[in-house]
């Protein structure tokens, strides 16, 4: 790729490094809870989830919570519990959006419903969304409920609006942004914002960390859309094209069509519909994503909301957990390149 | 079938009519509810949900917090609202159910998945649940809170349970037991046990209700696997001898498998892997179960669950509220016949 690079701060290439290290002791008992609340008797559950829990997975939105609690110098451990309950809706949705879209791969790894079956990919993702609610419960934050609770019916419904979407080259950019507001970037803000409640920091912390969570949200989403159509799958964890053969419309085909005379629009059109699904296909995509610099403009946009969730929390003060904040979205953004 | 009906009371034909009469203003304001709240910005989720919910259904659950809160004399209106939730949870158990099974009818109509597809039907599940939780988020018992995402993750749990133990010849009743206990029984026992924290009526009539329900979904669950047997498609409102083609080890299937010779066995065996599906299968099955009277004490099973469900509630006061629900068992059995 050939885009300009507008890195947002640092000399190095940002990482995670910086997250990791702030949240290491916290993730260690939020890892033991996952652990522990994963088990059941059947022993198909832990089996099934395991393979997607300890297989891997940055674990983006727990250590969001955790370090969200650090920026707000929370000195308690109620979060341990709730970042596991985040991470377990999340690994539910996951487990439901590889049997709605039939994936073959996730994490660099077969898919959890290809090896124990749609079926049971339901059905544990099932248990994994009621255990995280227990655990809200065993918390007791009525607060913190509802702020899941409503997160988990936004996400439902920004798949299935995804799903009304999927092959409708007509999707607009807003139309778009709305369904990765829901889908993706209302967990991403519920994660951190639960931090702020458990510090009982008032009302504008807790928005502050809501818009940050919600901008770097949409910017990862971004990114990933754009990355699916230029990594292979070794970097991706999944199969580059994906998206493309899925007749998922993203960003980078709604520009690359908008932008695109009628006989490109036309290619589009089938490619949605899913008759152009071949390698010459997908590299006549790529082609046309470039002449129309449709991916350098859907990184630009992933850009813009990158800058927004870092100026969110500038009022905070400096220290570790800004600064890992920080470079958790110029990570987000530096993946593309 | 030849069955003695050991009726549990009363001349006439047990029938539901006391519980709908019982519960009929009532049920107007949790329909409300139910159709205020399934609303989306999304069209397909209100088709889709108003497909399973509109589309009848006994609400068997709402009614059963309703005449539970009657018969504890509750005169609030904060079960309403929670009955739906209960419903809710139901039906994203049966839009799930039948994703998993790959049922073709529910209700007597086909099922949401033919009809809508897979994906949407997974997706919409989810969009119910989280509305749930949502409405006892409003409610804001944490009581509550902890009784259905108890039972949700025990139901889910039962449900994967059933998976692993489908086409298993070798589950014994036992085990069988603990799947419908699970599947069946947690929710209506949840679905009882919340009026009395509604009504604050301490843990001893909790428990009460609690044990109501549970019994009484017991003996539904074993009323639908032998029905399963008997009826044709126009009374179960699906088709009959789904399970005996899905391969699902219900209590007649045990009960005859387990009192019959070698070549019997085999045969329970064979169709229970999936290889007697046809129609002088089913038949020769029906054969057999007769011969080992497997309905007959399938259906005695039920009975024993069904006045267990009676003895919980005999130490509440007569009237309407307790007829109903006495009513309500001696139908769940007599639906057999």
């Amino acid at each position: 790729m050939t885009a300009t690079i507008h890195k947002i701060g640092g000399n190095r290439a940002p990482s995670l490094e910086p997250m990791f290290k702030l949240v290491a002791p916290g993730m260690n008992k939020v890892n033991a809870v996952i652990l522990d609340r994963m088990q059941s008797e059947i022993p198909l559950i832990p089996e099934l989830a395991g393979h997607l829990i300890a297989g891997g997975g940055k674990r983006m939105r727990p250590m969001l919570t955790l370090a969200c609690a650090q920026l707000l110098d929370y000195p308690g451990d109620r979060h341990h519990k709730l970042a596991a309950a985040v991470e377990f809706i999340h690994t539910a949705t996951l487990l439901h959006d590889d049997v709605v879209d039939g994936s073959d791969m996730r994490r660099g790894k077969t898919a959890a419903n290809l090896i124990f079956g749609n079926p049971a990919a339901v059905l544990v993702g099932d248990f994994l969304f009621s255990r995280s609610f227990e655990l809200m419960v065993e918390d007791g934050s009525l607060k913190v409920l509802k702020i899941l609770s409503n997160a988990s019916a936004v996400i439902a419904e920004g798949e299935v609006n995804q799903l009304t979407a999927q092959r409708q080259i007509s999707t607009t950019e807003e139309k778009y942004l709305e369904i990765i507001g829901s889908k993706t970037a209302a967990l991403f803000a519920a994660a951190c914002r639960i931090a702020a409640v458990v510090a009982e920091s008032g009302d504008a912390q807790e928005m502050s960390l809501d818009a940050y969570g919600r901008n770097l949200g949409i910017a990862f989403q971004l990114v990933d859309d754009a990355i699916d159509y230029v990594s292979d799958g070794a970097t991706m964890g999944k199969d580059s094209g994906d998206d493309f053969r899925d007749g998922k419309v993203t960003l980078p085909v709604i520009l690359a069509h908008i932008r695109g005379n009628a006989d490109e629009q036309k290619f589009w059109r089938d490619a949605m519909l899913g008759n152009r699904i071949s390698d010459a296909d997908l590299k006549h995509a790529r082609t046309l994503l470039q002449a129309h610099n449709a991916i350098d403009d859907t990184l630009d946009r992933a850009r813009h909301y990158g800058q927004r969730a870092i100026d969110a929390i500038a009022h905070f003060p400096n220290g570790e957990a800004k600064s890992a904040l920080t470079e958790a979205v110029e990570f987000a953004i530096a993946r593309a390149y």
